[in-house]
């Protein structure tokens, strides 16, 4: 049987040679027939894995000690709350970058907080979202609290190539659908989240990277699980992610570490994107919508140009193991997340099945 | 080798013949080679498991159609900062039972919205919290918004055993650590909510039950991820929990349905508590400071009297395979979590570790 390839952009899966159940047989943390299921995150071995996955992602990012990490339950929607609710001053003021549905979420929670701005957006481009504005620091206003991006776009396939420049102003991403997926400064940014199911594991936990100097001046009542400094107060089992989800970050962690840090992710990633893109750019049966210079690495997205015929070739890719490959928004077409489970073999498939189905599905035929 | 029993109050585990990749591969949510690992929140089959887990959880407890279901990503505490935000109208005040540490902290999360009271506490009992105190109606004050109990307290081995009559004014309970141990009334409370982590399934989600009348009015800046309207608003895929956890606990659900239900998880519940009780009750070298009329099903809680040899009794019981029998908090002693991975046999190997542990540490020794 072929391998089953996942491209979803909204969850991923793991890689086919990760076995959890394994690696948790082979892991000090699970003495006595304990599991990653059955952990209970008040013992000593949580505690010792919580700081383990913590200093290997510092590790793997090269993460400033002036940095807070934070791996908490749920996903990247509850970091649009709270991030408005920690970083808001009395200015009550934050720009945002609206480059997507993504940052677009995030701008309308944070709008429920203070006096929001959209400091530039690609919506009014054509197709809408196909690019990344540039921007200045003078686009920005000055007493902002921060600026707000999305720093890669699944749903339009682009991403920022540039760190925008917002001088003081704290610059805070969500960086869920390109997380380690190539090196990063993370100096540049006051805060970045990344919800882990969008491009690396199961749904469960999302990581936040904080300033230190920016955490300890939340509002009065947001509530303790959104309130870094009252987590950093109360300690990593008030507000736990399950231990099967911090149990899979520290295995994938360590992985990358071992296979080569950032960079050989960044070549691996590179090398995918462009057997793919070189495809798109030498045919004309799919288009891809979004402007060159803002191309993602990690979401590519495509269209026949038709819906119904993007339809059947998400299904056609279906009953040959090429899962997902439908946009949740369909209007957006098709997009192939090449997360990190996703190997090179299973790119080579998607271009000999995309080249298959261009040849057996003239558009005339819809 | 024996069985290996996990006793905590904190994070139970699976039952050991509760195979969840096997009953994943033989459900029908899994096709095409996903796993619950793997399953994503925005396909037909996350939304087809969530609608059976809640159809099966209404079967199972009753509950009326007047009450919305929720699955939250999480654990109970999150819950403690919502149920203020959305129960708390112009009065902003609510009444709190406070009868051990988790209604505490419920409390003192509480009071940081509104004018909250404790109208009535077992913290002045000896030992402390030892019981459950009786209120009346007029113990509550008119206006509160809701009165706010903890109804089963795993850290004193207490539970009410009588529903407190508080009127017109919406009763709350935080259920943890004895969801789905008996028949509730659920008709009764306006909010009840669950982490499944304490007495049923893996760490990652927290059931809440809000009769309808109830949602609608939360604070304006709520977050999003804690406002029940918004919730519903939003639909399933907005703050969802990790499909392991929504999955196992479907297979929870359909297991105790096909056991007998609620009435059959009660009478197999008492058959090991009575063991437990029946011999505490009949020797003198452990006691069991709970009060008798307020002794909880799930949570028994002994002591030897003395904290180092708790600790010794908890040592020794790890090396036979009987864990987490020492409370988090260790002046509370040991406490023995009689959920539902742990069964009768489970507790026959408690009692004879007990007798023979008395039998070999004479409390001179320390």
């Amino acid at each position: 049987m072929k391998p089953i390839y996942n491209f979803s952009a909204d969850q991923v899966s793991l890689p086919s040679d990760f076995d959890l159940l394994a690696e948790a047989e082979a892991s000090p943390y699970f003495a006595d027939g304990l599991t990653p299921f059955s952990m209970d995150c008040t013992s000593e071995a949580y505690a010792e894995l919580l700081t383990d996955t913590e200093e290997t992602l510092r590790t793997l990012m090269g993460i400033p000690y002036s940095y807070k990490v934070f791996f908490l339950p749920g996903g990247e929607v509850q970091q649009f709350s709270a991030v408005p609710l920690n970083l808001l001053s009395d200015h009550t003021c934050a720009d945002y970058i609206v480059t997507g549905l993504h940052s677009k979420s995030a701008y309308l929670e944070g709008k429920r907080y203070g006096d929001m701005a959209i400091a530039a957006s690609s919506a009014g481009f054509i197709p809408a979202f196909s690019t990344i504005p540039k921007t200045k620091r003078s686009d920005f206003r000055p007493d902002a609290d921060y600026v707000h991006i999305c720093y890669n776009n699944s749903n339009y396939g682009t991403r920022f190539h540039e760190i925008p420049d917002t001088g003081n102003i704290p610059l805070v991403a969500d960086l869920s659908s390109c997380f380690l997926s190539e090196p990063l400064q993370v100096s540049a940014f006051g805060l970045v989240y990344a919800d882990m199911r969008r491009c690396l594991l199961p749904a469960g936990m999302t990581v936040v990277l904080v300033r230190a100097d920016l955490i300890g001046s939340a509002r009065p009542q947001t509530p303790t699980t959104l309130d870094y400094q009252r987590l950093l107060e109360e300690g990593c089992t008030y507000h736990a992610p399950s231990p099967i989800c911090l149990f899979a970050a520290n295995r994938l962690f360590h992985r990358m570490v071992s296979m080569g840090g950032l960079e050989e992710m960044k070549r691996r990633g590179e090398r995918k994107a462009s057997l793919l893109y070189d495809y798109l750019d030498g045919q004309a049966y799919y288009t891809a919508p979004a402007d060159k210079l803002s191309r993602s690495m990690t979401s590519v997205v495509f269209t026949t140009g038709n819906s119904a015929m993007d339809e059947r070739f998400a299904e056609a890719a279906e009953a040959e193991g090429l899962l997902r490959l439908r946009l949740e928004n369909a209007a957006h077409g098709l997009c192939a997340s090449l997360h990190f489970a996703i190997p090179y073999e299973g790119v080579e498939r998607l271009v000999s099945f995309m080249m298959k189905f261009a040849l057996e599905n003239p558009k005339l035929s819809i």
